[in-house]
């Protein structure tokens, strides 16, 4: 179901990211069942719970929940999509969903570091900016997460 | 583990919403077997998967992946939070997580109309700005989340 980024990159610290810097996650196939999972336990509404219902309502079809498409983001990002030595910490940020995820979608997702701000009172961290975008198979956007992290500097 | 809001809400429409209106959801009660299985499947990070494991890190303990927080926070809102006529869709909008959630939290959200903006091109619909908290027994908040809801209007 999902296919990790790489066997194994580099650790990072916020001292390794600058501007620009571009990372690629491996994929996750998405299909009615886990849509349905997701919902039922989380999202229950029509159209993420029932394909028949679903064609009558805002999304004409079976649609994921947006959270099941941020949930499955994040498990993209931490399996090496983002490889931070002490792991994916964040605040929160700005989030859309242009467009439904649907079954049968192949989701990566594509990040790149806006902005690395060490912090001014910890010596052992700092915040990066970043900018997220999940895609499907067909490059069309679902998610745009604009998250700040929390990332550790290289220990002396 | 979960109490819904209320037996019967009226249905609301966009006609029925206006700034400054107020919602309040039921209740969530969260463990650490929750927060394991949710971390297991979407977010397998030690701090969300290790309570052992957790204690040297960044949160100092087992803490809720953010986006378990924000489906569980979907979920009391599906459930009568807002009791919406066609439903609860969102295109996005800011969240934070202000404090991690933590084993024993008892959520529940607390919903405020801020802008009702009718559809200029669509006669049947409009967006709705809203403010939501997530916050737990003590009334911490760990999540603030403003989304913009696509909202139908009452038929003729």
């Amino acid at each position: 179901m999902t296919t990790p980024a790489t066997a194994a990159k580099p650790l990072l610290y916020l001292d390794d990211l600058k501007p620009g810097d571009r990372f690629t996650s491996g994929e996750h196939a998405l299909d009615a069942a886990q849509i349905l999972a997701f919902a039922a336990q989380f999202d229950p509404q029509p159209f993420h719970t029932d394909p028949e219902a679903a064609q009558a309502t805002f999304f004409q079809g079976l649609a994921a929940s947006g959270w099941h498409t941020a949930a499955l983001t994040m498990k993209l990002l931490v399996e090496g999509g983002i490889p931070l030595a002490d792991g994916i910490i964040g605040s929160g940020g700005e989030i859309h969903w242009p467009q439904p995820t649907r079954p049968g979608d192949v989701l990566h997702v594509e990040g790149e570091v806006v902005e690395v701000i060490p912090s001014r009172t910890k010596p052992n961290r700092g915040m990066v900016q970043m900018r997220c975008e999940t895609l499907n198979q067909r490059g069309e956007v679902l998610q745009r997460f604009a998250p700040k992290l929390v990332v550790s500097r290289r220990p002396a």
